[in-house]
C-alpha cells in the first residue's frame, strides 16, 4: 500500500452526478446547482433487503478513500477501522464513504467549474453547512438505490454529520455513531478556525480565492492554518511525549531563528505536507460549515428540544484527553438524547492521543463500535 | 490617562547606558556590545540604606511603563498593582521597570543601530536569553547606585526573569515573586509560539527582517502570531463568557467570509493594535528566549537541584483557569525549592480568566503580594 502523502484520487474513487434528471440542489445560502458530482467509494455487498448499509463521513481534511481496496491502492485515512472482520467489517456491510460538498476531493466544492463562466468558483461558491453537506450525502445514497442506511458513523466534523443525520433524516438511520465531536463549537475552538482563515485570506498568494490559474498555489497561510490546528488535535500530554522539548538535530541549541525543535519540524512538516493535497478555499468552506453548526440554536438554547423528533439508536464516543471538543461536549449530547427516551450508548476512552485518538491504529474504539453495530443484526 | 493603544513611550521613560566606561556586555551566544542601553522607569524613592528597591519584570509584549506617573500620563500595563498604597507600594518602595533587551521599547534590541553598519541590527542581532536580559537588568540597577534588590515580581515571562534573578544573583534579591510563569516551556506551548514565528517570518513584507526602511511595515504574519498567542492568554471558560458564539452585528448568519462572530472581531482587532506597536523581530527574539528558557536542562532534569544555590524566599502564584503555563508546573516550582528548605509560599487562584488573570484589576493578587513583600519589613 502506498502511504497517502500528496495523495491523486485513488483509482477506486468514482464521481457521479447524485441529481436526479431535472432536479435542483439549493443549499441553506439559497444558491441552486443543478448538477451535484460527488466523490465516493464503496467496499462489500449491498444485500438483497438493502438494509445493511453504513455511510462513514469524514472529517476536516478527509476524503472518500476510508480504506484501501487492495494492497496496490492509496491507505485510507481509517484503514484499520474498516474492512474484512474489522469494526466496519465490509463482509458483512455495504460500506459507503464520500467527499463533503465544499470540499477538494471530487464533490462539487469551490474549485469545481462554475457553469455560468467557465472558470472554477472560488469564493463565488456558496458558504455551506452540514446540513447541505448531510442532504447531498442523502442524494448520493439515493442514487446508490439505497432508501434507508443501517448507520452513520464518523469523527469530529463526520461527527456533526452523524448527529445532522439523525436530525433531518430520522427515519432513515437507524444507528448513529458521533465520535469526538460537538453539537457546537466552543468560542475557543472557533477561534482557532478563525486565526486560521485569516492566515489563508491575508496571505498574497491566495489573491481572494482566485489562485486556480496562479504558477504558485503553495499558500503558505494554509500551512500555517493547518500548524495551528494540528496542535488542537493534540494533547499536551501527548506532545510532551512525542516530541518534549527535545531538539532535531543536535544536543546544542542553535542561537538562531532555524528549525530547532522537534515539535517544529514536525508542525512545519504537517504545514507543508497539507497545502501540497488540500485547496485553501475549501478549508475555509468547511471550517466555516463547522463553525455556523450549532444545534442548540436550533431550539433556544434547549439541545433536548432538538432531539425531540430523533429516532435513531446513538452511541457517542468522547476522549479523555480530547481538549478541542472535551468530553463535557459529548456529555451535553448524551443527556439531551437521554431526555427524550431514546437508545443512547456513551463511552469515554482513556486515551491520551487528544482529538485524533479516534484515526489512531488501536483496540478500544473498534472494539465498541463493532458492537454497538452488531447488536440485534444477527441476520447478516 | 490616555489608553496606551498605539503608544509612543511614556514621556517619563528614560534612556540611558548601563555599561561602565571600558566594559563590554557579552551574551550568552558570545556576542559583545560596548554600550548597553536600557529603557526603564522608576516610581517613589530610594531610602537611605537603599534596600527598599523592587523590580518589576514585564511579559512577552509589556515594557517599562508599568504606571502612570499622573494624570496626563499614559497608563501602565500594571496601573492598579503599582501606586501608593497599591500591592507594589510606591510611598515604601523604590519601584524600577525596564524594558528588556530583544525589546522593542527603548532597549537594545534587533531594532537599534548596529555601530558597524550605521543600520539596524535586524535579524543579526544575537538571539538571546532570560538570562541575558536579567544580567542587563542588573547592570541598571547598579547604575542607579543600588546593590541588592529588596524583591523582583513579574508574571509570564516576568517571572521567568524573577526566577532567574533568584538563581543568577542568589544574594542580591530578598524576596521572589513569579506569577502565571513555568521552569520551562511544554511542547504545546512552544508549539503556539513555533507557530507565531513561522506566520511572521513567512510574511513576504518580514523580507528577512530587514523591514525598517520599508514603506509598509504592517506586518500581517506579526498580526497573526499575536491572535495565535492571545488564544493561549484566556481560558475556554472566559472564551464563552465573553464571546460565546454571538455574532458581531447581527443576529442572522452573514454566509460570507467578513468578520461575523465577536471572538473573530476581537482577535482581528488584538492582532492589528499590537502590529502597531510591535516591532516582529523583536517578537521573535523574544518568544525565542521564552523558548530556550529550560531550568531543568541545567541539572539532568532534576529541578530542586538547580534551586539548591538559591537563597531567596519565594512566592509562587498560579491560576486554577491558565492552561498556557498550568497550575502543575507552578507546583513544581514550589517543590523543588521546598526541596532545598527555602521559604516558599504558594498560592493557586481560583480566577476563571486564564493566563492573563495576573493583568487584571482585581483583588487577590494584590492583596497576597502585598502581604508577602510587607511581612519583616516593618522599618518602611
Amino acid at each position: 500500500m502506498i502511504n497517502p502523502t500528496e495523495q491523486p484520487l485513488s483509482a477506486y474513487t468514482q464521481i457521479r452526478n447524485v441529481l436526479p434528471p431535472g432536479e435542483f440542489f439549493t443549499v441553506e445560502q439559497g444558491k441552486e446547482f443543478s448538477t451535484l458530482e460527488i466523490a465516493y467509494e464503496t467496499y462489500g455487498e449491498l444485500n438483497e433487503k438493502r438494509d445493511n448499509a453504513i455511510l462513514l463521513l469524514h472529517a476536516l481534511s478527509g476524503d472518500a478513500h476510508v480504506k484501501s481496496h487492495g494492497p496496490d491502492d492509496l491507505m485510507g485515512w481509517w484503514e484499520y477501522f474498516v474492512g474484512p472482520g474489522a469494526a466496519i467489517d465490509t463482509d458483512r456491510f455495504f460500506v459507503i464513504c464520500s467527499n463533503v460538498i465544499g470540499g477538494c476531493r471530487g464533490s462539487l466544492g469551490p474549485a469545481s467549474i462554475d457553469p455560468q463562466t467557465g472558470k472554477p468558483y472560488g469564493l463565488k461558491f456558496p458558504v455551506i453547512t452540514i446540513q447541505d453537506m448531510v442532504r447531498a450525502q442523502r442524494l448520493l445514497v439515493n442514487s446508490l438505490g439505497i432508501e434507508k442506511l443501517y448507520a452513520v458513523v464518523g469523527g469530529s466534523m463526520g461527527g456533526m454529520q452523524a448527529l445532522e443525520w439523525s436530525l433531518t433524516f430520522p427515519d432513515l438511520v437507524e444507528k448513529v455513531v458521533p465520535i469526538a465531536t460537538t453539537a457546537r463549537l466552543s468560542s475557543q475552538s472557533m477561534a482557532f478556525d478563525v486565526v486560521g482563515r485569516h492566515a489563508i485570506m491575508s496571505d498574497p498568494l491566495f489573491n481572494d480565492g482566485n489562485y486556480y490559474d496562479s504558477k504558485d498555489t503553495r499558500i503558505s497561510g494554509l500551512s500555517l492554518a493547518r500548524m495551528i490546528a494540528h496542535i488542537t488535535y493534540l494533547s499536551e500530554d501527548s506532545m510532551n511525549y512525542k516530541f518534549g522539548r527535545k531538539l532535531q538535530k543536535s544536543d546544542r541549541l542553535k542561537f538562531n531563528f532555524d528549525t530547532e525543535f522537534q515539535v517544529e519540524s514536525y508542525l512545519h512538516y504537517q504545514g507543508q505536507k497539507f497545502v501540497s493535497r488540500f485547496d485553501a478555499n475549501s478549508y475555509l468552506y468547511i471550517t466555516k460549515a463547522m463553525s455556523y453548526f450549532d444545534l442548540h440554536s436550533r431550539a433556544n438554547d434547549d439541545l433536548a428540544k432538538v432531539f425531540a423528533n430523533a429516532r435513531s439508536q446513538f452511541f457517542i464516543v468522547t476522549y479523555l484527553s480530547d481538549w478541542l471538543f472535551p468530553p463535557e461536549q459529548g456529555r451535553e449530547i448524551v443527556n439531551a438524547i437521554r431526555n427524550n427516551g431514546l437508545h443512547v450508548s456513551y463511552v469515554n476512552i482513556p486515551m491520551m492521543f487528544g482529538h485524533d485518538s479516534f484515526l489512531l491504529d488501536e483496540e478500544y474504539l473498534p472494539q465498541v463500535v463493532k458492537e454497538f453495530l452488531y447488536e440485534g443484526r444477527d441476520d447478516i
